[in-house]
This record gives C-alpha cells, sequence and structure tokens, in this order.
C-alpha cells in the first residue's frame, strides 16, 4: 500500500524533506493535498485529518505521514520511521539515535530558516516584520549559518567511514536533508552563498552527491518538485540577503 | 552503570525534561556539569565532548546522554532512547512514534517560549531585543500558547484511553513534560496564566497529577530541582506578561 504524504499545496516547505527520501528509495507514496478532491484527497482531506474529533492520534500540523492506522508526525520522526523501510537509515539501532540526532539539528535549523523571514509572529506577514527580519537575518548569515555549518563540516571529518556521507559508509534521508538545506540556502541567498563551497568544502559536497542519485535527478527534474517559492521556508528576499 | 546527563549547570532549560523522566523512574544518572571537576566531571567534561576532533558523533549541543559509548542528542530523541527502559512510553512500536510526535511538538512550543525573550538573535542579551520580545510575548500569548494548549486538551479528550494521560492508558514521558511546560509558563507568566487551569482543565490536571507521583514530588522538593531563574527557557519579566 501506498504511504500517503499529508503536507501544503503549493509550496516544498517541510513536506520536501520526506518527499527527497520517498522519491530516492521509489518508494510509492501519494502527496494527499496536491491530489484532485474527485479522487479523496486534496487539501480537504488533510484538513479533515487534522480537525478530526475522533481520531485518537491527531497531529498538530502537516507535514504527517499516513501508512495504514498509524498516523506519524513531524519531519524528523517520519524518517525516523521511514528510513529503515527506504534504505536510508544504518542498520544499528543505536547509530539510528545518531542520525535522528542529525536530523533534529536540521529541524532546529529549519526553523532558523523560518524565523528570518518571520522573526515576530508566524501569522504577521513578512512586510509587517521587515525591519526585524533585516536584523535577524544579518545574525543568521552572519553566526548562525558558520555555526551550523561547521557543525556538520566537522560531523563529516570525524565521521570513521569517511567524509562522503553524513553518518555510517551508505547514504542516509541525514544526506539527502542536507542536500535540501544547501539547496534551500542557494535559492533564498545567493549572494551571501558565493563562497560555500570554498567554506564548508564536504557539505557542499553532500549537496552535489545527492544530485548524482539517479531518483533524485530525475525528482528534481520532475514536475512533481515544487518550484522554490516564497510561501515555502527559503525565501528570496533580496534585501534580506548580503554579500559572503 | 549510570545514565550521564550532559547539559549547562545552574538553569533547568532542556535539560530539565531528561531529569524528570530519569528522577521519576527512579534511574541513576550523573548530572555531569553540575559535578565537581575533581570527580573527573563538571563543565569541563561536557566542553571537551562537544569540542573532541576525535569523537565519531559529536553532538550539536547540550542537552544530550551518554550511556557508555552511545552519544545521544536532543532531549526527544533522548526520551525516545530512554522511554521504554524507563518503562515510561508505550509498549506498542507505532505508539513510541505518536509519543515522540507529541514530544517533538512541546519541543517546538519550548523554542517558542524561547524566542519570546530571543526573537532577534540568541547571542543578543534580551536588554537590547526587549521592543521585539513584547510584541513577540504578546502574539505567543494571545495566539500561541492558545493554539498548543486547544490542542493538547483534544489530544487528551481524544485518547481513547482516557483523559488522564497523553497517550495509551499509562503515565510517559510526555505527561511530565506537559507538567514541566504548564510549571515552566506559571513562572514565567503569572498574569496571563490566571484562567489557564478553566480554560484547559485536562492539560492543568496532567501538571498537578504529577505532583503527586511521590518520585516527582521528592524531586522537586529536593535541591536536585533548580529553581526557575532568567537563564532558562522560562523566564519571569513582569514587562512582559499580560493579563489573561
Amino acid at each position: 500500500m501506498a504511504y500517503e504524504l499529508y503536507y501544503w499545496d503549493g509550496l516544498q516547505g517541510r513536506g520536501e524533506f520526506v518527499r527527497l527520501a520517498l522519491e530516492d528509495a521509489g518508494a510509492p507514496y501519494i502527496d494527499v493535498a496536491r491530489e484532485t478532491k474527485k479522487s479523496g484527497y486534496g487539501t480537504d482531506a488533510m484538513m479533515k485529518v487534522l480537525n478530526s474529533k475522533t481520531e485518537p492520534h491527531i497531529p498538530f500540523a502537516p507535514p504527517f505521514l499516513k501508512d495504514g492506522e498509524l498516523i506519524v508526525p513531524h519531519v524528523a520522526n517520519i524518517l525516523l520511521y521511514l528510513g529503515p523501510k527506504l534504505k536510508l537509515a544504518p542498520k544499528d539501532e543505536g547509530l539510528r539515535h545518531v542520525a535522528h540526532g542529525l536530523q533534529l539539528t536540521i529541524a532546529d535549523f529549519v526553523a532558523e530558516v523560518h524565523d528570518t523571514h518571520h522573526p515576530l509572529a508566524t501569522d504577521l506577514y513578512y512586510e509587517d516584520q521587515k525591519d526585524a527580519a533585516k536584523i535577524r537575518t544579518r545574525n543568521f548569515l552572519d553566526k548562525r549559518v558558520p555555526k551550523f555549518m561547521n557543525y556538520f563540516e566537522r560531523v563529516l571529518k570525524q565521521n570513521p567511514h569517511g567524509d562522503t556521507q553524513m553518518i555510517g559508509n551508505t547514504t542516509t534521508y541525514v544526506d539527502l536533508s542536507i542536500f535540501q538545506i544547501v539547496d534551500g540556502l542557494h535559492y533564498a541567498f545567493p549572494r551571501a552563498m558565493k563562497k560555500f563551497g570554498a567554506l564548508y568544502p564536504r557539505v557542499a559536497a553532500i549537496h552535489d552527491a545527492a544530485l548524482q542519485r539517479p531518483n533524485i535527478a530525475a525528482y528534481v527534474d520532475s514536475e512533481r518538485r515544487i518550484p522554490f517559492n516564497e510561501s515555502g521556508i527559503f525565501r528570496h528576499y533580496p534585501e534580506l540577503d548580503q554579500d559572503a
């Protein structure tokens, strides 16, 4: 049976981290909100789960995955669940917790990316918090990106199995998520990212290696890959970008 | 062998969610940074792990747990790992993902609590972002607290096993974490919390029930429980509080 991925239509957002793993593994899945209402799916079907008064395990927000009756919410949790099934997780139980820890650090980074354009309130428009966004983004680019990226460089450098994957000796969902955050940063902050490859060569190489994987290459060229846009996590507002 | 919990000395912070589970279970643990340097522990021992150039699985930040050679970072990941060992997790594998999803929602809430006093930058003083903090806190109290707490009320109401625990029919680490966020909100925002019990009776009851557990009652009365203070996540700045 196909997995059901529930996420907002029209943006990559947090759902994209799950899509990349499913696509890389060639796993059958339904991107529920993007299907037609006539087929029994669509955004209405997602809202029905979110607003259910009887479902025993309601999620707080998209994305969530449905596998049969089980609802698994939160990106990192979904990847923890799917990883072994898609052969994109370490085999060792302890290492799975290490991979999950890396994914949770990526989740924290993604939340900080979101807050660059929404530092004061999620439900206010960007235009109404632009001054605060400029301060927060400057701090993000000057301090937070180096802090996270230097950490990921160290993780790669100290991997006893080599620096071509984030953990162990095989590609995992963590590598695909690193691809996504680097890709998103290039979209959102092209000026600030100009020296990225020189500063963080190992992380940049993980990004490039993902694009060499046939299923990922096919996916990013397909219509299933929604282009980055200003509804997503990574938004290109030129006034927030700055030279590296 | 005792678990080793690594977290900053002098504050409850994110480490407290792990302490509550360990204390409730009566599990042996060493609160590493709070031990003396002479004993081989202390903050230096924590920094040594964080700055290690040889450790294969370095954490991004505290808290992290060491169990033998394994290092597990991130609160929700630590509780996922410890839950079954401490008998504070559901027995069913699927339900463990549901419990973990709830814990990740709590983690998101905790990050939003932190950002009420640090909306622009983690490494700037509160005093240098007070105006932004006022805007963000107002939005947090008016919109975000109700959004999260109404969700937790629904989770309790829709639990097929009854509304006296967040998941399944036994107390889990999720209930102890709910205790902690409600306790923290009472400390940080006493005015805004005045109607909390009337608005969110089931969530308030989870808080009160935790205090009836002998090991939690003994812990919160002990010197091991660091008092809330303005170095932690939940900070009492009267100028940010407002009437309910």
